[in-house]
């Protein structure tokens, strides 16, 4: 998937075609806020070579940062931040037995010297590691900046508006 | 501390003056790149308008991002978060009991709409949120850039260097 | 969702709409023993001013307590504790993926100097609140007092009365 | 221990005199708001009895409410608030292997029916209990109020002024 | 219920009805050793004078053990060991959220002085805790021992029998 | 080790030598009591023919039940328990990195059909296990029943002798 | 289950017949890899003499090593490994109420001198161990080797040619 | 280190030199049956380049497999096990914080496809990483399946040798 044709800023990878139902959180985040990305499935296990040539790929193509989403031994965006001098946004995905605790702990307990930048497990995780990447676009482009204080203010007044129904 | 007289381009808060053994590390790395920066101890439960202040004061400085550590129900980094739209880094403190489990969940669980991005428990996480910072930084900053790819390379090359002992 | 027209002697909070569904417990348990009472969706994160807006205007109509419902990185407890002397109790709601044990520690393991009185995950710990609420203001409040003697000797006589099925 | 020779005001409850370490805390706070207490080591398990009367004769001294420390399997909470109706607050222990998680468990995941306020694991729990106690209290005592603001406000002062050691 | 109109051996108790569903398989081990027992759902917390009457009574009657399964912050069975010296069986309930990893710690953590034999969470728990008791008593019963040694015989040859169905 | 040159009534085996520490306080319990017991030291893993040599030896000398404490992967209870029918008690060692929740839940999560009655992590469990085996003994031995019941009473006496130091 | 008439070169023992659908993952491996297998359900605990009598038989058939599936206390893997020094592959369960955690602790966590090699909880683990058994019998067949070489080659390229659906 | 100027028949890895003193535990025991070994400290993250050039040289000399032990988000075995077909060892190592939770999960819970045997965390994992690479071995070398038939069978009588004191 690339959601533009234009050249992508962030590129999205995930260990897998299943974290695609939880990544597209970021996909979607990034579309809403017009910065364009990547997303592929690549195995930081099984294709570790397909894996090197798309982080290289996306460096030359001119992206930003990486967002990465992995599951269970979730070495996805460890392996990516160990290729690249780039900000690498992690992803922990619900794993099917240990809820993405697994996922959780190998994704941010980097050793000092290769940082992962880390986010909640799951569908939030996701949107915020695009809403974190929308953050750091916007330290060097002013309209990007505004559609991010727009975005904060909508979501304070929906929930201003929220009310809660009577109780029976 | 301010560990310049310059303006300071990240701030490190912290919840608490002994948590300062841990996130020096961040304001160590930080210095070691020629980033300048502020550090205060401010707890988000005890002080939230001395937060609220120095978010403020902080963001009139031109800060790019902050940098905030605590532990236990560690609500800093979210705090800081939901009071302004920079990049918010987060680290977990060890606490006394729970080593930092707590810390760890409580900072890294944020709702979708609010991102903390999440680094190591303790020293490795401190360090790393210095280097994220650096990182994002080196985006826009040539010189920078070079430089994180200089420690990267001497980083490999030390390891590269490092003999075992032989067996006895 | 404001239980009655008269002025609200407790204040309950959640972080989101879809916590209604567990901390009504807390507002039915209130309503069963005549204690009046506001009920809110806002956001510690997404909301910081609401909060703290909705915080004084309950002081001002003179509540007597909070309860404060969230879940993940549940801050909302703590939040309202920064902002009030008023005592504060905290209902840890279940997260999709961690169970509320995220939850339950972001709510519980408060710093010295602002605490936060927590009760279970989920509807037992909503509803628990409420009673606490109630068993608070009984101290003062003999009419309410003898309510909760009878609820709890209630409590137990259907306990009493308790049968078990027949093992087939 | 009665921290005075006037009728106490709250009691202190914990399962064995070792907890006196942490629990003291509480003692120390109440003392400082000029609130008195009775403090005693007295475990649920082994002495079912005594704390039986203790309960009751806490309750004819008039006490307003209970504040109970116990580590491992820690009932003493739970089975101090199945006996009165006063607020319970439930402090867990630190334990010897599993550091008061299981301490933090069986205090807080009360059933619905009979609640225990639960703090923090260990000294800031105990504290926090004192100073919640301390909030309700000052519901009705104006005075005591006061002496809660000036702590909160010297409590923010304090940090306020602190300082961090330059980087070497 | 009474599995029996003769005197009960063995005394099993929950912290509610709904705990029956998992408790009834130490019931019918029980049954089916011809073990007679008797089984009431009593709350610790909710009823504790019900609950010490029935200790009492059960122990007039003449049982020789108790079995008590509760979930959550899960004391029955400690305060049944509180109120008996007969051996006591502890059967953790699974919980709606932690899955009964608190009802666990809460009931196998026991202080030194007062033990509390555990078993596994839920139905194997509850069974093997039936099949205990059958143990304890076939001490000194010998028919009921040689009963248990066809059991263990049987269950042995069971599975001896299985097959496994063929790979498609 | 063997206490006494008489019979022994219950055999205590631990996985290794290292565990007597904690395991001295079920032989110590039974000491106390003028229970008889032999203790060894032999690991299930690594001498499976000597414990099975030991189970039968110790069935063949009478003993009612067995106490078996391990650390990590801990089957040893579990194992004693699949080549006798009397009772198994099981202690949970601590354990070096995990502090014994390892031992915990390899030793009471055991499958329906063969039951570990499983006690505390540690020291308390250990003598707690050497408690309960007296409890059983007790069921039929009034002189026994007698001496437990001194022991409650005993304990009991000395936690309401307990006093607490003031406050300074 | 003998998936061949052939000689197995692998022995598949669960602890019980419903892990086969997890368990039967490995002999699928196995079957596609040409590599024959035996496998059994037969308890550790249950049925130990059964257990015992079918490593001396797979033994003496000639298996290169065994595949060890269980849950809870999850003991099958050790005890298989303390009967036999060939190389024992363990794969933990996932359990009804703690996900595994049990399983993979139980299985893993062994004490030096008798190892065994632990694979992931559930499928992924099974299936795993299926390709460890064939990686270490490829260490000495070329063939398989080679068939092992297609099996990474084709696993690489079928992530290659994953492409995700279009963001809606 | 290289234990021996012979060629290498096993490559140990890890993740820094300070894993030295836990991983020691595997060249030692391989050094004690007569098989060569290289050990090295390189860092899946901070040197990858190293990393592949180190595997593809092993290769190169032949070795039958690779033991590798890295603490934290231990990605190195998994990195490893992604660039062989040969069987990959891993060692969780105990971490500062989270004691080797962490370095277990990331190192066990690879998902289908790319297998890593994992053993138990720190020295015993290590020294039983190396005994199981001696079993695979011994497969093909019957004098060395006779020394492990020795140190089985030594181990064993060590333990039958084994007293404990007596009680004081």
């Amino acid at each position: 998937m690339g959601t533009s044709t234009e050249k992508p800023l962030v590129a999205i990878v995930m260990g897998s075609a299943n974290d695609w139902e939880v990544m597209q959180q970021a996909a979607r985040v990034l579309q809403d806020f017009g910065v364009t990305c990547d997303a592929r499935a690549i195995s930081a296990h099984r294709s570790p070579e397909l894996l090197e040539a798309y982080i290289n790929d996306m460096m030359a193509q001119g992206v930003c940062c990486f967002i990465a989403g992995a599951g269970g031994a979730a070495h996805l965006a460890g392996v990516v931040a160990s290729k690249t001098m780039l900000p690498v946004l992690g992803v922990p995905m619900p794993s099917k037995y240990l809820q993405g605790m697994d996922s959780l702990l190998s994704t941010v307990q980097m050793p000092k010297g290769i940082p992962v930048a880390t986010f909640a497990i799951g569908e939030a995780g996701a949107a915020n590691a695009g809403l974190f990447a929308v953050a750091m676009l916007a330290m060097i482009d002013a309209p990007l900046a505004q559609k991010l204080a727009d975005f904060r203010r909508k979501q304070a007044e929906m929930i201003a508006a929220t009310t809660l129904p009577t109780l029976g």
